[in-house]
């Protein structure tokens, strides 16, 4: 007889919803490992089913999700997913939302609205994350949605290291595709040592309630315009900010994304004449029938799977991101 | 100069999701009130926003909405309105989902499953519901997951009061599906006077792992079968009971149920030779291509009604059901 | 001066109240360590206090507590045993209660009742458990009613062990002592590979509020009839069952039930001549005055102690049970 | 059709555990109303049971009970009919715990000890208590540990008026039985004008680990003297007290206590011939057994009734005690 | 003996913290009422004290309080006040924070940086504090960070009122001070009909590290430049975009800001010759030393005032500004 | 391609606030290890700023604050900085706090008072705090208002060796300067093996509302005292006590205290002739102008040292204190 102790040990695991099994399969590959087979079901009225193959007792969980349509649907399936790791025992539970969802209705912009952004980090805290892990939120308030620790990862370095390869600083203007957005494109062109330009929307005043004056804010004829923002969803903002280059002379414009919701008509839009190149991640799925010829996809996974490797093992996610943040 | 006091008020809000509106209406009838007017709409990418066009600040709000198809859209419409009312200080709210969604996933049957009933009312909860109101839950158990007040109705009143009118009790036997449903089957036994017959699903030993033989337990031959369920999904388990009975010699096989789920392919089960009348509520919306002629849908509404009356004033909803419980 | 770390340990810490002493020390051998000794003691008021003699910091605790007559004093003792665990800086807590007090009355049954087996998870939540263990819940929904995980034994593979070596199954017949219990009863059967058979309390319609009528459904003359509940507390039920099956003509009768709640007079009913053997589990205490040469008492603690060890050593509590869920 | 609005009305609902029903029944005739009739049962094997007969819906509720022996019996039924109170949609729930149990379990004296009266006050959280109501708590502290409003009333009013009308001031000494209660005992000084003395009970230095030296501090000689303390538990303190009294010349010796717990042998010893009069209040009930000759007992009613009136209405505990606290 | 209800009645409470009490007096004043007396202390150690002079059971309290230097002793005085009102059974909190504290540290620009306005939130909640009230919150999403209410108000309608009087919107132009403000200059220029200009602050290309180039987007030679900003803190970046401005050619200079901070040195710099006036309201207190001749302090005292007699009769805020958010 | 483990491993962070950065440098020396260094910084207006140089993910972090003046500035820096901690993943947060904030505040004095020892809690408890850390509390019960662990040191242990070394046990008298900290003194001449004496500060009857008369039970003639309390804040109690002793003969007057809060004018006071020497330890930083010829401070790192050992390893704190407590 004697007394039992017992070494602790930490095992990761890997599971995945059914939005986007190819981003999960690539994290689990740059981690060297493999999914927990998840045994994943819609029943006829629409409910949903889960259930893990092998015992998750004790161990680091992270449920990684894509947040594309059916957006409620796969949110709803990433939480029962997380409410059947904690109670098998799962010792940590994060969430891995590379799109964080509802990150557009993160306030209360007129009185009785709901803010939805919140609502989903209480959504989880209610089924049981410990942690939430995403990149490039709509806004870093999000951040403070959430009773938890939050890893922010941005898609900076995944997008810069394309164009630094492809593009001429020398003839690059970076541009803000509205007012809201200056602040990302102001850190892209410090990153890439490139001039700044904006696209003002304002008001004509000839016309009530219309938006429809693009005026353009910096040098842009005879260069090459790289448009950044964090979405892109019906594409519209961005077709009309490329459009307007082009029309003040613009050589090139050259887009670039984090995510790529594109919703209808964004195919359709972004293959317009005055758009040169599109570059996005593949934070979300994209079926073949919204890819197209000036497209680049460039894969987020190994960013992940950095991070998940630097949090499963009490590493530092800050120091991968080198004052990008 | 005064000291400021009034006398305190109490207003009624209903609002509804946009699963199952006429039921809503037929509720604000009942109470003769209307709706507050909710702008409920779904984004390109699928996310859901909602607002409310009157005040209800200090409101009794009662958010009603029916868990069809897409079920999942409509939970995550019924949180977001409750989130809404939340941050508009509402005085009190409560969710009134007269087919409690993901009641049937309510214990975990085997390791590593969710008890997703649970998580429903975590995420009720974690929404900011205070109460919850909902139409024969499929375990009573459900229940004790709110850590609140859940008011739970009950439909047997509603389809008693049809029966009574019209079948012969001296005719007339009650039947169980199956093997776990034979609870409610005695209840109705009891109250339409009428003796009590099983069929018990086995399992045939010749063929591993089918169940094959449904075994009638009690008299049925030259009767009225009263097949009693508290949901018809796919209509499956109800069809092959009511096959079994005409088998045996049963004259005519009428099927009551509180929740039309009809799920594919349940309409057309229904609708065999075997089957002479479906009598179901409307807690569930049914469109036009889930109608038959043998079916007779009863209206819940005033049930709800009657029950938000009484939350409302400070009544008893336990007196509307004298022992029906 | 240098970085301090240390490998993670982890201590198993298996503390008991004094309900039920032997089932505490009997899983301690299995395991193959020895208890923490507690200072446990009542005061003169009826006060209960607690207090560890040894370190518990950093530990995992399992608190075991048969919950017998008197059943809250033993529900106060061990909510204190988990507070104090809990101001000791054990890591992690688990509540061991083999037979889960106030099971039976988990739903309202009619309004302005108390939902106590929910109450009883609550109050080992604010307490300080972590987690729950119990062996065959009342209802399986019970593991819905704590807020973290439940391991949830069942006792089948014990019971079922001792009849396989005993009970000739070619003359057996499992039978459900009531409605309610007839799933427990088909399972029974299933593993047995023998047949099935029900006995309906029906209410006398010459007699009005009585249950006088015990039916029976299925064949069981002369056949040796297994009765199986998951508890047997003051015995009648059983007893009117079991009489009610040798006046059916079988040929013997046997009970079989996890818990022994044994309340006064089942000793005496279990020693009828219609029953010719008892053979329950011992999750609760037997004193010598609740034994009898018909009583068969099989051990419980093999079973809790290894799914003790699977909970510590993060392995897997499912795989002990191979479907018998 | 119209908005709906009502005024809104506040109910008061009182409900009495088993404990002590006569208390409950006193403050309920002071209050000029009736107790809502509650169907408690204890069941055979120890469990408890609740029900309310009448509706409490939207009612203003307080749940008396009175913890004396077997206290964690009450305690719990206590916290099943908050239970009950909250399912049923009681609005506000006021737990009155005349003698708050647990009190003395208030801190870790040692490692590894529990804080029960902690523990209590979150065990009626969990269970659904707004708010708490207690008579002379033995620490004060106590109040903090609950999350909510703790009405604190203190009995020395009822006490006071006892004995100025009966006891001279100018032959009066107030005496505390050990240095802990000094404090009370120094309030009494004061309230009542008179001197104060102290019992301090030392250790014999020629005897190891016994207190056996009981030094009287102050005078005591030729005087009446008024042993106070917050409650007699088995009378043992104040037994010896009073015999030192005595032995150092006081004429009389009068015990004043709040809370009679009065456990064995508490009622022999206060019998004994040192002791002329003991005082208390029936915070606790006292049976026919526990009565003597020499025992007042004054009624808690009307100061309990008085304070849940003030709470009811929105008034002011508070100003029922002048600088009493 | 009769069955007890009173009609349900609603009192208003004001109290405020010491920091600024004539902008409560104010608010008391346009509400027609007087703050309840709070007895509040600061002790010899630094330790704060309070008490309220009359009862506020049941009642519907304010507490206000703004939050300038010394921020944290005015927060923890704010928060003890809470604490104080929640356990002498005030009905309903809510924390008025005109300037809510650490606004600023709305999100980690770094890793391992706190979420300070999000912790204030949880502090609030902690405290007992239900509801807030809050004026031209730094990030709107901070309305996200607490989990109840926020009432957001909007000064512009107070300024606005201001400067249609005083300015000709012909020759006006709205600027922003910094690209981080765009979204609220871009809403005064709505208003007002006037033109926008951007000040965009460059790195100079030359020297590393620092901040030296203003660029001005938008014409403003000849005109008077409106510089609006949610708040004025130590007044630099308001000073050199004045002086970019005079220096590109405009007219005056008028400076507008809803909360004046004005920490060192901010008087100073504020008086500066290009700038012409700087308009201000009164949600901070402004000692005799930081008011200058150029200075206009518009009072809040109406808003505020407005708002929480909206609160207080579930009346609404929202309609309070229309359109204005 | 491999399942992921690794061992766990537990690392130690120290970190500390800048009220008392001296004992946070002598904890670290003692445990030879190195704070992690902080940025922390108070902005223009008083907000305080707090950010980790280094990874704290997965570390068992010690926050060490001391609560001098400005005090509500101390314990909002190790709000944030927990928060901070928190949201960066750390494992697990203790609150070292060696003078509990707010300490005296334990208990409603009088109604409609704050509860301020128990909001420090719930304030730590919101922040993040797994644990709080502390020395001598002035109430043992403030270990009930955390909920979860507390360690409560001893002083004592570090006082007693230098008093034991110093002082004749045979001329000692351990004096408690008023009756409500007779406990402690109680120990103290407990564990001295020196006789007691009490001081009892009465209010003279000839002049209302004052405490003139200080009268003293034991013999202090000819005598060392040792005066001994937990904490000197002004320090009038002590000096007033050290006068009457030395007014009634004794030879010496020694004080010692834990916690030396010497709030103006407790450096005079303490000065005073009637004074031989001052004793005190240095759980609360001593500016130069505070420290005078009699006074001794001796250090309490190396106990806090021990115990955050103790901690870490899941060594035992109570073993520290031999019956100490």
């Amino acid at each position: 007889m004697s007394e039992i102790t017992v070494n602790g040990q930490k095992k990761l695991v890997l599971v995945t919803g059914r939005a986007h099994p190819k981003l999960a399969e690539d994290i689990a590959r740059e981690l060297d490992t493999e999914l927990v087979h998840t045994d994943t079901r819609t029943f006829a009225n629409g409910e949903i089913y889960a259930r893990y193959s092998e015992s998750v007792r004790g161990c680091d969980a992270f449920v990684i999700q894509s947040h594309t349509t059916p957006i409620n649907e796969w949110l709803m399936e990433q939480l029962i997913m997380v409410d059947a790791l904690k109670r098998a025992s799962a010792k940590r539970i994060t969430v891995v939302a590379p799109f964080y969802p509802y990150a557009r209705q993160d306030k209360k912009g007129r009185g009785r609205e709901p803010i939805s952004a919140r609502l989903v980090a209480d959504l989880y805290k209610a089924a049981g994350a410990d942690r939430i892990m995403s990149v490039d939120l709509h806004a870093a308030q999000i951040q403070g949605f959430f009773d938890g620790p939050v890893d922010h990862l941005f898609a900076m370095p995944v997008l810069l290291k394309y164009f630094k390869e492809k593009l001429d600083k020398d003839t690059l203007t970076v541009v803000s595709p509205d007012m809201g957005r200056v602040r990302v494109a102001d850190i892209w062109s410090d990153k890439l040592g490139a001039p700044l330009a904006i696209i003002h929307k304002r008001r004509d005043p000839r016309v009530a309630n219309k938006v429809s004056v693009h005026e353009i804010v910096g040098e842009v004829a005879g260069r090459t315009c790289l448009l950044v923002d964090d979405l892109i969803d019906t594409g519209g903002t961005i077709a009309k900010a490329a459009e307007a280059l082009k029309a003040a002379g613009a050589k090139n414009v050259v887009v670039a994304a984090t995510h790529a919701v594109f919703s209808h008509p964004a195919t359709e839009l972004l293959q317009a004449d005055f758009i040169d190149e599109v570059v996005v991640t593949d934070t979300l799925p994209l079926t073949a029938d919204k890819l197209f010829p000036k497209l680049t996809v460039l894969p987020i996974a190994p960013l992940i799977a950095g991070a998940i490797h630097e949090v499963f093992s009490d590493g530092s996610v800050t120091s991968m991101f080198d004052g990008a943040a």
